[in-house]
């Protein structure tokens, strides 16, 4: 059925109806004017939004339904956690066409659900719109504060150390895969199209799931913002070298970064040879990786948080008092590193 | 200039410095991964979010971006109003197209920074994102309650009168003449193609204001809520008739409203006289009035909040037992309403 044969009244209906409010924050949910939100006493608010574009951000081909919605709560907690904070709740902004297939979308608003309650919270509203164009997921997350602080993305000083969480470049690496023609099964599992078949076929779906799922690193954050680790945080949506130059920007302070101690993800090391490109400069001025980048004085209350989480971070280098962006390179040489990253409308600046 | 050769970042980057962070509320503002809200204290948040789409809910031809960028946060606040409460701040996710003048976006960025700024609140961040279809405007407002009291669509009884703000359908026929072509001119004034010349001119521009430029019912959501005036409130969007079931629907009950009652517009009587239309079907049948329509037991109390706000308050009816709505004729007849309002996507259901 399609969406102007089921009308926008029945699909919200249905809508609040299948999505109970829930939470433990939630006073209430999708079906008034506005969702009611109770904030831990006493802390601050978190306010973030973002979008996925179709033909921009996704295509149809290779993007499942429940999965768009599952990346774009997704893509959201990641920016509450680079500021430190928790999140409470999120609203769903949905701008489709009449000719939108309702199965379709249900599965969409089962992935945001879904992936909302496995990150604390719960889908608390939003809006419903149609459009002539492509579909537009706008999701909003509302989350708290931990201790009243937040993680800025100033803050960092010359000669602090340079922190990245997780692995990088396996997004990236799983956006180019699902462009060539792979995708995940809808059974479980995935596809491999014949161009791809002599690659490394084994690292190949880690890479898919990391650009279809990502993690927000929300434990992370609230540690590094709790007990006051880091002095200045960013997560990694648009790059490495992009986001990094955004952090100094920010700060006010220059960076410095080892070539040979970046942490890139096995499947970005393992497809990018395959193709015979460079892994660093793919794994740099790739994109949604939503790993957290801080700046720390402590290596010490660093490596305490290593033992607590089951998540690598790694020193990338340091914080310098020249502006800009050093790579040192295996080579021993240093070269500037621009700002690579993803942009939506061509020319780059920081 | 287009946005493709000014680039993301520094779009980005000069909204930062032309729209430093404001508002008695707010912590931070633009330019980090979220914004921080600091709400009144003891206070619960209020969220919501609403899309304006082109060649959906606008057309180019005849918004001026600036009021494109005041409406998307008027009709958010509106949502905010509904519930009682007051508006905190707001973020603003912009989809548009690379090609997009730059000019344009700073009008439109600048509409919003400017209506957010009259309402008591500030724009503190957002989301841009290309796209290859048309524009879309989102806006998401979050608001604080008052007294830790929110005005739900649910809560009325059968006896409850039934109330309306202001007057409604001058932003119908507002719409109607805006696309029939009459526009507002740049320099203030308006412009009046040749087939209107002949109909009530003086009463057009009013009409066109009230569609481009509503003002959204904060100090009435705000007393209705404080002093327990109002058993339950919806605010009027989608017109009379669709908002007046959704109200009941969650309530529970029907209601009757009396055709004599009716405040309508006088621009829209004038206009659907001229047009040889029925005023009252093209007044409950239109949509963006963003007044409130609200139900309350005592009559009393209304009466004293006539006398405080400089806003026209008419008992229009009063909710019933039976479900479904009545709308009682001059000619005393009673006929069923049925929800006529604006819907996206073809089909009615309440």
């Amino acid at each position: 059925m399609r969406l102007s044969e089921l009308g926008e009244d029945f699909f919200l209906k249905e809508l609040a109806r299948r999505f109970p409010t829930a939470g433990e924050h939630v006073v209430l949910g999708i079906g008034d004017d506005a969702a009611i939100l109770d904030p831990p006493s006493g802390e601050r608010v978190l306010l973030t939004t973002d979008s996925l574009v179709e033909d921009v951000h996704f295509s149809r081909k290779w993007m499942p339904p429940r999965f768009l919605g599952r990346k774009a709560v997704a893509v959201n907690v990641s920016d509450i956690a680079a500021m430190g904070g928790e999140p409470l709740g999120a609203l769903l902004s949905l701008t489709v066409s009449p000719e939108s297939e309702v199965e379709a979308l249900w599965q969409l608003v089962e992935g945001v659900d879904e992936r909302a309650r496995e990150l604390g919270m719960s889908l608390v509203g939003g809006n419903l719109a149609s459009s002539p164009g492509g579909m537009v997921v706008d999701v909003t997350v509302a989350g708290a504060t931990v201790r009243k602080r937040a993680l800025m993305r100033s803050g960092a000083k010359p000669g602090d150390g340079l922190y990245l969480s997780g692995k990088i470049g396996a997004s990236a690496t799983g956006l180019k895969l699902l462009e060539q023609g792979a995708a995940l099964a809808p059974g479980g599992g995935f596809l491999v199209p014949e161009g791809l078949r002599e690659g490394p076929i084994p690292l190949a779906e880690a890479c898919i799931r990391a650009h279809l799922d990502p993690e927000p690193r929300i434990s992370l954050g609230r540690a590094l913002n709790g007990k006051r680790i880091a002095t200045a945080c960013i997560d990694v949506s648009d790059g490495l070298a992009l986001d990094l130059h955004r952090l100094c920007r920010a700060s006010g302070v220059g960076a410095r970064i080892e070539e040979a101690s970046l942490p890139l993800s096995p499947g970005l090391l393992a497809w990018e040879r395959a193709w015979k490109r460079d892994p660093v400069l793919a794994a740099v001025s790739g994109g949604e990786d939503y790993e957290l980048l801080f700046a720390s004085r402590s290596e010490d209350k660093v490596e305490r948080l290593r033992g607590r989480l089951d998540l690598p971070i790694t020193r990338i280098g340091e914080m310098t008092e020249e502006e800009g962006v050093a790579l040192v390179g295996r080579d021993g040489q240093v070269r500037p590193l621009s700002p690579l990253g993803w942009n939506h409308f061509g020319k780059q600046a920081v």
